[in-house]
């Protein structure tokens, strides 16, 4: 296949988060070709992780049997607020706090490649957009939840990136006012009561507290390695005390999303991110049951409310839509 | 001046809010030349209502020295949910529980002129965004705090109202779960915790619970005829209970104000309606504190946070300026 290709008809789409870093290769058709996978780890700090980032966008051209002279453009969502156009990392507390990290630089002079940073939201939002939804919409908020919760915003059939492009952070909607501390120092943020690492903390409290659950049978006392994934299984199993952590962030995620669609009136909703991912059938019936007992009447008439099928590939998509726009352009 | 005049050169602009109905007569050039006011006295339900404010128009043409010939359209903000199309408030519970009232319809029938209802929320923000900030900042959002709390937004220099024409329902977004019931039948709406009947709410209680304001003193224990500016009175004689009431409600509306700055990165974020018309000078300062606080690092560079200077005008503005737009559309 790459012998046939011209030098640059492939992009690279990251997805980098909190815990994991995925990258996918695509067509200049979006269609993905391979995905490879590395952990973040943000607690060996910047250099590391942008070594770390740089090696996985390798791995996938490799993978598919290309080299990075065949990739046109690389797109990076990252799990902060984001300058667009410098490509740096204003803040990102699910990365062990970055602030002002100059990422676009960094992954250039690493890759030799052309490298464009976004919010992860806004690349989710922009994926669904354009792959899952055909563009069709012309306003839609994504909402993703993973460690974090990420957010963006199509309005007008575009991605909303705001005045100095930080919009989306809807992770940091307050919810509960003296509620949960959140990883970016303030309270009852919505990622600080719905976040993959808000639901591990209550479950983690609970079980501390001497609540049963099969989770401690399944991964010990400790739950070494807890995934989204062992909920859904524990729920299977009739595990009420996970039953009942995952209907608390699923009516918090009902509620923010109510909240949007009071405020933004859009005419879908999509939800992603590895939590809905993991536990779709498990938290929809919730979100959309709350969702519409918190909209006003009237706003929520024709407003799908959807997971998306992307699914954890959201993200690579999303950047690889960026990195192809991007590429164009040039 | 009325003689010189072709016939449609004047538009008018009407607030209807949970109170007190205010109407104004302005020019092509949307100079204000008169304003007239009735209290709404919505528990007397709806036909009433729409005699009191087709009675508010007429009573501003005739003080203007105009006939209502000479008005080419009437432009309306109500407080709720409306299908503009159609000019049907949807769902308004500060209107004694409005729902799905064909306010334009009844209003040509009694006026026989083009009547357009928009949300007062939006209304206002689009008199700001034309007249207050000329037009040109690209993407503003306007918090107004009165009975009730609406807001309006402006995207890409243009009114934004969604996908059904219900955006900008601000009030309703659920800030403390759990929280104080508000109107709409949820609980934890901002409107619930910083809107003047909230405020009023708080300090009746206070007053119940044994606080001592002198509130009492200057209007007696039932605090008949409590106002706005009462309150500021109190404030600046140095009454701690009713500083704090005051304060908290700063501090709920600075949380919401970094809820939009993170969610949407305005360039402005304009404040207006009859509580910060009242207190602006007790209230800006803990508002924008309180939002920066709460705004994620990056989020607030280059945005200003302002008090409107139009004050309780805004919605007269905007609904002249709506009137204007749709009648030279005609």
């Amino acid at each position: 296949m790459a012998e046939s290709s011209t030098k640059t008809d492939y992009v690279v789409g990251v997805d980098l988060g909190g815990t994991k870093i995925l990258s996918g290769v695509f067509t200049n058709s979006l269609e993905c070709i391979t995905t490879t996978k590395l952990s973040t780890k943000a607690q060996r700090g910047l250099d590391a992780v942008v070594e770390r980032i740089s090696r996985c966008v390798q791995d996938a051209t490799d993978e598919a049997d290309l080299s990075l002279k065949q990739v046109a453009a690389v797109g990076i969502g990252a799990p902060g607020a984001v300058e667009f156009e410098t490509g740096t990392v204003i803040f990102a507390p699910n990365l062990d706090g970055w602030k002002d990290v100059p990422l676009k630089k960094e992954l250039e002079k690493a890759l030799g490649v052309p490298v464009f940073v976004e919010n992860d939201g806004n690349v989710a939002v922009l994926g669904v957009h354009v792959t899952e939804l055909k563009g069709k919409p012309r306003n839609v908020i994504g909402i993703f939840v993973g460690t974090g919760i990420g957010g963006g915003l199509i309005i007008n059939g575009e991605l909303y990136s705001g005045f100095c492009h930080t919009a989306g952070e809807i992770g940091h909607m307050v919810l509960e006012v003296d509620g949960p501390k959140c990883g970016c120092g303030n309270k009852g943020c919505f990622e600080a009561l719905a976040s993959r690492t808000a639901i591990f903390q209550q479950i983690k409290a609970g079980i501390k507290d001497g609540q049963k659950t099969l989770l401690t049978e399944m991964l010990g006392d400790d739950l070494a390695d807890l995934r989204s994934g062992d909920l859904r299984k524990a729920m299977r199993r009739g595990d009420k005390f996970v039953d009942r952590v995952i209907e608390d962030a699923a009516e918090y995620i009902g509620i923010a999303t109510a909240n949007f669609i009071n405020i933004f009136n859009p005419e879908v909703v999509v939800l992603g991110g590895g939590v809905i991912a993991a536990l779709q059938d498990e938290m929809m019936g919730v979100i959309v049951e709350t969702a519409n007992d918190y909209a006003m009447p009237g706003t929520m008439k024709g407003v799908e409310i959807i997971a998306s099928k992307l699914g954890d590939d959201a993200g690579i998509t999303g950047a690889a839509v960026l990195a192809r726009k991007q590429a164009k352009k040039a």
